[in-house]
């Protein structure tokens, strides 16, 4: 009989995917350039020439084998090896080896990450405005998410409400910097006051509190923010990368769990990842793509077009009134809607083909996401709409 | 704290990994061209070339966004359609596009075929020999598995066994053809016994019953041998797929779950799959090598180099006096080995450089593995140590 737990899922999809699928279909009725679709955080600009340069050497050069053959199973060793040096290089830290553990996209990283510290029944915390897809990530593992409340003045930390909802069976932490949705970077201020409370709390608890740092994001940082590496900060961090967004390479699934060499049996991690993934079938991100980009460490793909888009975006919603935290990084905005029902809002967004995703399954009400990692020329002829649409709605 | 149950399972690695780390190790002493490493099952064959020249094409003619970008849920819609294709043309199948799932090899496809139609609690049946990765892939879902004795004779089902370990609690039923490790293509005969036992176990337990074929090496079947697809003798089948040894990819990641269109909620499987990916990680195979793939279908590389092989080893092996079933496809086989105790048999082995697998981790004891995929230059070097082991040990 087929699994009535994941029966019930399949009539319930993401919003955000439900709103792609409405763009495409209006796309086709009236043109998909003048619908403007906000929706997705799917990366528009190219990959780098040198990655595709690499791929292509590797093909025309290489024995198909070494291309193509089984990776071990924290993954190819080149590609650990190099993501490694090029962490310690960039952010003064002393990985090895053998405390990076490739996976599939950040989504991997995460399910390998959780598992790893948590057991059935415990409880993992985030903050508010989170990435909805951490629900299934977390809660399919057997472990419970709790999400703190924002703070909506900063969207940095909400340190009460943290510290209101921390109990002994919290074993995890999860955040999210730069953050999908609010665009937001936890600041080096908001990651030592995080450190502090999880030192004071592993103590008092007499176990680890695993901080897991979601950081897809993190080579997207406009100019003069301050974006602290986390895991310099707290020693128990397992960080959760994927080369989708630096790279643009998202269907190709690769991201990587970096473990603080000073983390609580930082020894074992990642041979505990590998039997993770023999229950969950991921055995391994492509190989290819892994020997690609151990070629290219520390490349990204042209990223200025993001920061130009927000700065356009920020401008006019401001300048329309809108309340919105200006983003340090990611390709998001999160600004307040202009009535509290963010559905609603979203709702009256579509009749001007301006598609924008409301917070609410985010973990806030009352704010709507905008994704601009699309064209910036379609960005400026978004405003007119932007424009029509308050005006005549609100 | 970290996981006690993931933390417990890194002190014992897996035999087959036991072994071919032995054969590295020892190749660094001897030379690896003198280690008659029969341990892993890891395709020696070119992929075709075809397959490389789709890639390149990829890379050089088509945008980045195109090749790189996310695939929807259940895969790349080419992919999915081409397989679909594929399928029909071979096996006189229906399949259509929204039958396929495409998976990180068969290990994602098992991962989410088990999920699909098991509930924690349920009972999966498999038939020894079988895989012992099979025990981490399906008891880490929660379902657990039963193995049926083997039928030593044949290396084909026991049925007289397996009916007395059907009960109520069985959801789904998992069978390797060819099989690893034993070699043996399940006959038309076989499928069909199978199938009306299932049938009949159906109506009187008012509950369907899954088979779950994992069909890796479907493609290696050798001169003459009844080789039926399975899917067409029995409804509620799950056809789970890799393209990792017909293509020599294994380290790509990629296969699918096929659903037989006539099985029971064959409408919602795919759909569920997506759900089942967001809770383990997954979330599509790399998409470069779907997009070649699907141009490179039905396509194999020479895989004629395992059947020399085989009949290069049965022949050393039957005239050496052991006894041994021959292997209708696949790349292994599966000989009694000389004494009680396959593992002091694999152990003496060693001594002349000859890499046995022991048949106890396949659930059968007193046999071995060989794993013929290596050169044929090397299968001939390696029967002077054959007939020397054999000699001197016994």
């Amino acid at each position: 009989m087929i699994s009535q737990e994941f029966l019930s899922m399949i009539s319930t999809p993401s919003v955000i995917r439900a709103l792609s699928v409405y763009a495409t279909e209006r796309g086709k009725e009236i043109g998909y350039e003048n619908v403007f679709d906000y929706s997705l955080g799917n990366p528009s600009v190219p990959v780098p020439k040198e990655l595709t340069d690499a791929m292509i050497e590797l093909l025309t050069t290489k024995d198909s084998a070494y291309i193509h053959g089984y990776s071990p199973n924290p993954g190819n060793p080149i590609a650990r090896e190099e993501t490694a040096k090029s962490l310690n290089k960039r952010f003064g830290m002393d990985y090895k080896m053998d405390h990076i553990f490739m996976t599939s996209g950040a989504a991997g990283a995460i399910a390998h990450a959780v598992r790893c510290v948590t057991s059935p029944g415990d409880e993992v915390l985030t903050f508010a405005p989170y990435f909805p897809e951490y629900n299934p990530y977390i809660n399919k593992t057997g472990a419970v998410l709790k999400v703190v409340p924002a703070d909506t003045t900063s969207f940095q930390i909400n340190f009460d409400k943290f510290q209101e909802m921390l109990n002994p069976k919290v074993q995890a932490v999860l955040i999210n910097t730069p953050n999908n949705p609010s665009g937001i970077v936890y600041s080096t201020k908001t990651i030592e006051t995080l450190a502090s409370i999880l030192n004071e709390k592993q103590k008092e608890y007499g176990h680890e509190i695993f901080l897991i740092s979601d950081e897809p994001y993190r080579e997207i940082i406009f100019d003069g923010v301050d974006a602290p590496y986390v895991s310099k900060f707290y020693d128990n961090t397992l960080s959760c990368y994927s080369y989708s967004k630096s790279l643009s390479i998202p269907g190709e699934r690769l991201g990587y769990v970096a473990v603080n060499p000073k983390a609580k049996d930082a020894d074992k991690i990642v041979a505990m990842c590998c039997q993770i993934s023999r229950g969950t079938g991921h055995n391994c991100p492509a190989s290819l793509i892994q020997l690609a980009v151990a070629k290219c460490m520390g490349l990204t793909s042209d990223l200025s077009v993001y920061e130009r888009n927000m700065n356009i975006l920020y401008k006019e919603l401001t300048s329309l009134g809108f309340e919105v935290v200006k983003p340090g990084g990611t390709f998001y905005i999160f600004p307040k809607a202009l009535e509290d029902d963010a559905i609603a809002f979203s709702e009256k967004a579509k009749k001007h083909d301006l598609i924008l995703v409301p917070s609410n399954s985010f973990g806030v009400d009352g704010y709507f996401r905008m994704a601009y990692c699309i064209d910036t020329e379609k960005v400026e002829r978004s405003l007119e709409a932007l424009r029509k649409f308050v005006k005549e709605e609100y």
